[in-house]
């Protein structure tokens, strides 16, 4: 049916790890039919020869067992087919096969001329730790909350959480721009009552509002929470897009750290057999949008993320990706301040402990509780 | 810990409707959770009495079993906490929701409040018909590829599919902005060769490219693409997000059908015990984000579609939804055409049926597999 036409390629390839469940039989098929669904989506029998299926086609570089009726394949694609665009790049490594069962996106291998085209986080881990002065021991982060509170009241807690010595003050993801608290007030008295508290303690704590929203506003939203003086962005790839988040780290005039929301993204993460790892999603692909801190849900809290899961993510906020910075983790999602300490242990300090339901939780005054989670931090070094 | 605060809320509330896994009382835990996790984010000892837990944490409306150990938990919530935009509507219906197991949005019932902050398809099922002269009878569809070819022999197929009679020529998804057939060339060539076999037949085939690609290039794309002449545009919303797609259907300069594409979107779909229905998904979430007809995978292809999820999602295109239109289900992946008279009955006429690698397959002559394609489906009236 086709003509074998020539293309021109590289030869410059990027290469998916998946994991693959079935017999290796299945795994081995599955392993096939990636190549071609998420390239020139033909029937193998279609595919024109010569440069299409030489070059265009995927093409299984290893397959092994990894036990446990998993199997591990590494496929490459031309450089070529991402476009160095962002939405692409995610559309060739999983796009179509999103729709089918037992494959699990395990880590990406981009080489540096496809790294070339992001910029990565701006900040990342030290750019951070230089902003809010903390070069060595834990960060301490919390959510302002609830929903339906008014702007000054949301600013009150701010205050006493940078008082008491919390690093970061985000909002929590459900504060968007709704008629109460609106994203604008909210914004400008948070940043106030941070900067106020700053100039009180000597610290250096930030307020992070969430700019999610409707994409034609949230570079302006995100604009105006910069001149009101916060200190980063908070943003939900799974609400706006990985891209979105991308345009906003690498935007000069911004130049914010930003903190990447988990919001909807948990379909990519709950099933182990499908998806995406913690170390691709949340490692890998939120510094390729640029994320400087991945905010996601800690083991043994409210949500069934295990250590494992966490270990594996915090592996991807640091492995080696060209000139790109490392992220910090910034597990939450049910901690209580008695677990401080355990978490700094388990990511070795290099980490920002969300607490907030907790912190509210641990007495009548915020700035003491937010005094005893800084104490907590510093025990541990 | 919170003061009792007032919050003014207009009483209007918006539901969701969840499918829960487990025993009735794990179900009815889970409903109490997600109230609470989906607004306050609080734990139920913290929530301030009064206006908060009264009107801002969600409230179950309905509990029952619906069978086979699935329980139906219809819960409530402000219409004030969506903001009116859709990132943060999609938010509060499953947010951090998406990171617990065993939970499933079904459907959405939207008052008019609600509805009337966004526009809907802008052509829907009539308006499309209308474009293009096809009052009654099932349409045509199909995907230029493979990634790879040039401009100007994904041109020839289009203008040969065009000739023999297929509505709506589509960009493969696997076409975004690679060196190879870059998207400015390709689209100037597509949409002359569609005009010009329409000049030829009399038809009104319409050329949809991907617009998909970084936000920053999307609306630039999309605009170039209109005044190339193209008939519609393909949006994939799990690349650039459901807000981008929505804020191209509404955009009155653009005033083009949007084709929405599945890529990525699977993993919210393929676990029926987690995620949204493709009643949701597919058909309401769409159409809130104005989508006009929408691309996935039909049972009894390559993807593990039923066609219980078939029926489901065609039901979700229709539903009403106050002054929304309807939209097109255009189900693909893996068919050939002798699938076209069963799919037409399946869908009773109301369908885009998306044949690609079968089109290419049916024997050399495009036009004629085109004309093929067309009879088959003309003869099931």
């Amino acid at each position: 049916m086709f003509k074998p036409l020539p293309v021109e390629v590289s030869g410059e390839r990027f290469t998916a790890v998946y994991h693959l469940r079935g017999s290796q039989q299945e795994a081995y098929e599955a392993a096939r039919e990636i190549c071609l669904e998420q390239t020139v989506e033909l029937p193998d029998g279609l595919v024109p020869p010569g440069d299409i299926r030489e070059h265009i086609v995927g093409r299984i570089e290893a397959f092994a067992s990894v036990g446990d009726g998993i199997y591990r394949a590494d496929i490459s694609y031309a450089v070529e087919l991402s476009g160095f665009e962002l939405p692409q790049l995610l559309n060739v490594v999983f796009g179509n096969t999103a729709m089918k069962a037992n494959i699990r996106v395990v880590r990406l291998d981009l080489p540096d001329v496809l790294l070339r085209a992001f910029k990565g986080p701006r900040f990342g881990r030290e750019g951070l730790r230089d902003l809010l002065g903390a070069p060595h021991r834990a960060l301490l982060g919390t959510a302002l909350k609830p929903v339906g509170f008014p702007a000054h009241e949301l600013a009150r807690f701010a205050h006493d959480f940078a008082l008491g010595g919390v690093d970061v003050i985000k909002d929590d993801h459900g504060l968007a721009n709704q008629p109460i608290a609106d994203f604008y007030e909210r914004t400008r008295r948070c940043a106030e009552a941070v900067a106020e508290a700053n100039l009180q303690s000597g610290g250096r704590s930030i307020y992070v509002p969430n700019v999610s929203g409707p994409v034609a506003s949230i570079f302006d939203r995100a604009m105006f929470a910069k001149e009101a003086g916060v200190g980063g962005i908070e943003v939900a790839p799974g609400l706006v897009s990985y891209d979105v988040m991308r345009q906003l780290a690498e935007d000069d005039r911004l130049s914010l750290p930003v903190f990447s929301h988990p919001a909807l993204l948990g379909a990519y993460l709950i099933s182990p057999g499908h998806g995406f790892s913690y170390f691709a999603l949340h490692g890998q692909i939120a510094r390729l949008a640029g994320a400087d801190a991945v905010i996601y849900t800690n083991y043994g809290g409210r949500f069934p993320t295990t250590p494992q899961d966490c270990r594996d993510l915090a592996a991807g906020t640091l492995t080696p990706m060209s000139h790109f910075k490392t992220s910090f983790p910034m597990p939450g999602g049910g901690m209580s301040l008695d677990r401080a300490p355990e978490m700094v242990e388990f990511y070795d300090r290099g980490v920002i402990l969300l607490i907030s339901g907790g912190l509210f939780e641990a007495g009548p005054d915020l700035i003491d509780n937010a005094r005893r989670f800084r104490e907590l931090v510093e025990k541990m070094g």
